[in-house]
């Protein structure tokens, strides 16, 4: 028998987790396949022509983004720790505690991230972990961020993930006591239909999650507060913490029962795509049934309905400018003197139509104009911005969208910059956490007048949308 | 044949990179094997026990790092880039430029790192990609990073790294233009020998380096400026850029044409460590007589010596303080009011005995005493810290060493709090680039007194010792 009819040959990874080998190439195992003929259902109901080049691969790319940021579920955490355990001395007791004796540890700041089991979108973690040693020995540092990263690939809940990392470590290595501290970031996209009414949208739902056993089985514990201290400097104080309770309610937006309802309102859901999402949980080795699960497949299906293919146009009703120029009282007709104008920090929400994943950021846009003031207005070009956002995307078309029509609209010479976190640059396989994407496009003078163009580009601000930068001033 | 058999069955992970199947598990491999056997008669000059159980699997350990490191040389740009070119609109040249016509197209802060190829340390990389699509088609986006880390895997010098991931995006591509930007940290350890003469050691060796094509060819172009525009908010301008000449000097700290000698002085290199060393390069599939590698074997033979066994005890000569009891003069003894006294950021130097890999970052020492100074001294502290630094360690135990000699140092309590980065959390396949590690050790009060515990530990101010966090102050 070859290799390839041999699907569970394991290979062992540097972490000593199993992986089987065809696993790793994902593509054409029945699940995959299943999950990309799901994909097509769910493109064909956005009404996307699924041959259009740029989704030919679509189905296949989501088939292995999901598979690959659900590897959890085939990782034992048995496997990740043996073998790095090791022997350390510590302090006798009555003298104090360090090493391998009572020295917490902690690793903190580890990036992770999850798939929210209620509606299928990843959300984003900063993974922190400590542990008190017992019995003179030590468990190598990697191996709380190997366990982190096992239970972060699955669909999950934070508080679960929290319990779930504290309970394999505390397991596994066997310490005085484990503790998990989570701050979890959710994309929380305004809604499609109510974008004009809402100027204040809080892109992220946070929340911040422990859990504890042993010496930080009592939330009260002193072990605790040392573990608190140690966090402090990252904006995090002990009474910020949703400590065990927040289970009660869901923190997903998506979950109706979080007070937040948030469907797209085109209708009664396609029975077709609910279908396919529904086959896609089964796929990741998912049941469909478990209560968590149950409204996940219309929650997903309705935050995609977000971004169909309307096949609308931009309607621009008489509001397209023309030459700044000035007719005087006599007749003369006047080219004014123009000025750099500048809307900043208009915010976007849209989907990669390459892995069905969100991205999002801010839109700049620089104009010259005579007048000193914006001819229509901020919300009506946080509207145009709305209108190209809310579709399948690519960044660069964006820019070229938004740059032709503001063009049309504010009188020839545009210049847009589009700032964006991708959520297929952090999740699957890349997870290039930190970084972010711009994008150019320029109309008119710009495209030939760099002075212009770098006079627009330094009066942005310095630019951050990432999650976890702001967790504390909004948690 | 069976799979076991077959050591090139190809699978194809997600970035349509080709890697054997068997190489994915490594362990048993000739080359792995062949540099296990190196790493061991590397140890053995270190004067270490290779059968201590902590460095039992360090052998298997390095290899596996160094062979995941270096995957770079199996991957091929074609294969990476194919089947991510889409297409995309533009605009009408003479309208302007965007989307797949001239529209930039930036990805800032990618996080990657090398083994640098004059010491065989890795070296962390912040990595800005940029292109000017051309021909009406963009390429994925996630590819620049793809392609930027197939040549980071790899032995480096960050000008070659530059070139090539702008010469491969170039033609992989085929764009108006690629811009490459590379922000390079080598961490620059102080001499074991002359660590009490450099108080104001530079942790690292920083460059910042550039490679352009097309529109990006002349550096002086138009396009370059608003590249840089972009990476203005950064704090990276123009001039603090070593564009291409910077080749001419090698900036690695341990290359002796820079005009820093460094090595241990230790006599004369160990022929086996220097011919164990070479092994390494010539497995990882690298010719050892590459001009920029001869002097490679030394340098990293020279480098671990500072790390060696020396079996010598700190010897406290008399410094041994007594508890803080004060004599009148009438001869009364009285217990003074102790205040909680501090040292902080301690800087500290050594090696991952799991790994053979650095990790550095900062020592804070609390302690009670009633003088109201130090009675011994910051610079005698730092030197207990240099002395269990440099070693071959696991975080922990330094922790306990350094709490239980300052403990006998300045009289039974004491606390200790290390923060680290570990080069072994950053490279490997766990690259988790912004975490750190903090480890606590206790005596006497501290353990008991968890108030004195929080006092010493609100003392301390936010940590930051990332190597790309203070990039542009230093540059």
């Amino acid at each position: 028998m070859g290799c390839l009819d041999d699907g569970h040959f394991g290979v062992e990874l540097d972490n000593g987790v199993k992986l089987s080998c065809i696993e790793l190439g994902l593509e054409g195992e029945p699940e995959t396949v299943a999950i990309e003929n799901a994909v097509k259902v769910l493109l064909q109901g956005l009404g996307e022509d699924v041959n259009r080049e740029g989704l030919l691969k679509t189905p296949l790319r989501v088939a292995k983004a999901l598979r690959q940021g659900t590897t959890g579920y085939k990782q034992k955490v048995k496997d990740i720790v043996q073998g790095a355990l090791f022997p350390e001395s510590g302090l006798d007791n009555a003298v104090g505690y360090a090493g391998g004796v009572g020295g917490l540890v902690v690793v903190r700041d580890l990036d992770l991230f999850s798939y929210c089991e209620t509606c299928l979108i990843p959300f984003q973690i900063k993974c922190h972990v400590g542990y008190v040693p017992r019995g003179q020995r030590v468990v190598g540092l990697s191996k709380l961020s190997r366990v982190a990263d096992a239970f972060a690939k699955r669909l999950q809940d934070p508080q679960r993930l929290a319990n779930e990392i504290c309970s394999a470590l505390d397991q596994g290595i066997k310490p005085a006591g484990v503790a998990v501290l989570l701050q979890c970031s959710h994309v929380r996209f305004p809604n499609v239909q109510s974008f004009f009414l809402d100027s204040n949208h809080q892109g992220w739902a946070k929340v911040l999650v422990s859990s504890g056993s042993g010496v930080f089985e009592n939330e009260k514990a002193d072990a605790w507060s040392d573990f608190f201290s140690l966090m402090r400097f990252r904006g995090i104080s002990l009474d910020k913490i949703h400590m065990r309770d927040c289970t009660e309610q869901c923190w997903c937006p998506f979950h109706s029962s979080s007070g937040e309802i948030f469907s797209s309102n085109i209708g009664p859901a396609n029975p077709g795509m609910i279908a396919a999402a529904t086959s896609i949980l089964r796929s990741l080795g998912e049941d469909p049934s478990r209560k968590e699960l149950i409204g996940t497949p219309s929650h997903f299906v309705d935050w995609l309905m977000n971004f169909q293919n309307t096949n609308f146009e931009m309607k621009l009703n008489g509001f397209v400018k023309g030459k700044n120029d000035y007719i005087r009282s006599n007749g003369e007709i006047i080219r004014n003197e123009e000025q750099l104008h500048t809307e900043l920090n208009l915010s976007f929400w849209s989907q990669c139509e390459h892995h069905l994943l969100p991205f999002h950021g801010v839109v700049h846009i620089g104009y010259f104009s005579a007048d000193g003031i914006d001819p229509i207005g901020r919300s009506l070009l946080q509207s145009v911005v709305h209108f190209y956002g809310f579709k399948l995307q690519v960044q660069e078309r964006l820019s070229r969208q938004i740059a032709q029509t503001v063009s049309s609209l504010l009188g020839g010479d545009v210049m847009v910059l589009i700032e964006a976190n991708h959520t297929c640059m952090i999740s699957r396989g890349i997870e290039k956490v930190g970084s972010n994407t711009a994008t150019i496009g320029v109309v008119g003078r710009f495209s030939t007048d760099p002075a212009a163009r770098s006079m627009f580009l330094e009066s942005i601000p310095n630019f951050a949308t990432s999650a976890g930068s702001d967790f504390s001033s909004t948690a």
